[in-house]
């Protein structure tokens, strides 16, 4: 059988990378060719994850259609997030928990998402219908993503099948899933030694909005005023990275995980700040926003972006 | 729980109406509130598979938004194939067996596709993964779906997967699934009491070849010789069509579903006529060639034609 790359989305997370893992050996045991690669290197919290379970990081790839003709998509399935020659390549499988947008085929495919927190939860499920069972390192690497995009089951995102899937990933990874957890999500939240520019790019996602392109990036820390002691320096990389990149609006969403709070940045035309505003019903305050209990960009960010650009 | 609407494509076929009906089942012992509903009446062949297994015919919709504020829907995805004011209400679940083509939703969504034969055959998955029993006359209703995709198991589309859902159901419905099978495609097969612009307009689907906008139309049939004592007429009748709707080539395969044979007649240009022969190597003798073993429009036709047109 022909190889197939497995990845998810540019600008890594634990879930992009820790779910490609485990699907490539869901699929290799299934009878699939498969590797698991990733769209960039991954993050101190996923590096963290990587370490403690015992995996080297993923090779990076820059293009698809140079190595094989078919790859399989996890965590994302938009095409500006995925690799650049996505339109060169067949898509035979997608696993995600995002919405559907400008995804086209020419054939059918498997195509398996749920509205639940974390790819892993599917993944999860998917090891249990298909028999196969769960080694301990891929055990712990998936109860990782589901941390990590859960905020420890404490996201909004979070739903009751990310509750069964944690626990039963943490008995077999053998591991104090709050105490592994809050150690792993604090892993991610040094941003002392890192520039401004290297911070707004780690974790972040464009989307298409009514023709403007819009891009939101997250930072979780554990000390929000300290972070917001760079506000100067971060709106100066956001405009930057807006003229190079032709981004129409850049959000940056500052987020203590220990109590669930963000504060937003906001870079942007005249327009598109009165459309964010008019999206979460606040007033930006010299480009900055308090947004109490937002943590999800994609459950609590995009769809009233969504609604407000093409409202 | 607020009210959703389940239902399959326009035009709709045994399984776009069975797995319907079997998908609300499904969904509301999972707590769900559905109707599963129909943007068509039956067809003669799904009109005898509903009579089999005592179902009335589910109820015909123009809209949904002036119902409900939610729908699911089975075996589509494509916007234009779906109810008119699909724009209007929110789609929470998909289960289909077809491409993704202009399928966009605002939020993450319930979406299981699977390259089978039939949307039937993963609704019997679903309904196993969930551990709901199978009533015997919802096994039924599945069963005639599969059969209707697949032919009875013998179109190119058909895979293993089919093959073991249709032994399973037909076990849970207690019915020779070969006998019964015959009976219900050949129920489809009466053409006797149509008009020639009917019958050409019964299964047909549209599609852009490289800016030639290509009819491909399909009927079943017992009785080939018979069918071809009305070709003069068809031929009227796709010309006249081609006419109105500005297609530049009209294909009507004729299948005989006893034997996998089919003949096909074509309408056009002498140039889009000439890329038919190329698509399929073999000349037109009076706008008519026969084409054996093709029954499968999907697998068989529109990717030989996609390639002579494009090429």
């Amino acid at each position: 059988m022909d190889k197939e790359l497995i990845f998810g989305h540019q600008n890594p997370d634990t879930d992009a990378i820790g779910t490609a893992i485990a699907y490539s050996y869901l699929q290799n045991k299934l009878g699939y060719n498969t590797e698991a690669v990733a769209l960039g290197e991954p993050n101190d919290e996923t590096a963290y994850a990587l370490k403690k379970f015992g995996f080297e990081a993923p090779r990076v790839i820059e293009t698809a259609a140079n190595e094989v003709n078919a790859v399989m998509l996890v965590d994302h399935n938009e095409p500006q997030q995925s690799v650049s020659d996505i339109d060169k390549v067949k898509v035979t499988h997608v696993v995600d928990h995002h919405r559907i947008m400008n995804f086209n085929t020419a054939d059918p495919l498997f195509y398996r998402a749920e509205p639940v927190g974390c790819t892993s939860t599917i993944m999860w499920k998917l090891f249990n219908e298909n028999g196969v069972e769960i080694p301990q390192n891929i055990a712990g690497i998936m109860l990782s993503a589901i941390i990590s995009d859960t905020l420890l089951l404490k996201s909004p995102t979070t739903t009751d099948d990310d509750h069964k899937a944690v626990e039963a990933l943490a008995k077999i990874a053998d591991v104090d899933y709050k105490e592994y957890g809050l150690a792993m999500l604090k892993a991610g939240t040094n941003i002392a030694d890192k520039s401004e520019e290297d911070l707004i790019d780690l974790d972040a996602k464009s989307f298409s909005l009514n023709g403007n392109n819009v891009r939101v990036a997250q930072i979780n820390v554990v000390d929000l005023p300290e972070a917001m002691e760079r506000k100067d320096a971060f709106l100066k990389a956001m405009d930057e990275s807006s003229k190079s990149n032709g981004y129409d609006m850049f959000m940056l969403l500052i987020t203590n995980i220990l109590d669930s709070d963000s504060e937003a940045l906001v870079v942007g035309s005249d327009e598109t700040k009165a459309t964010f505003e008019k999206a979460f019903g606040k007033k930006l305050s010299d480009s900055e926003v308090k947004l109490p209990g937002v943590v999800s960009r994609k459950k609590q960010v995009v769809p009233p972006l969504t609604d407000a650009f093409e409202g």
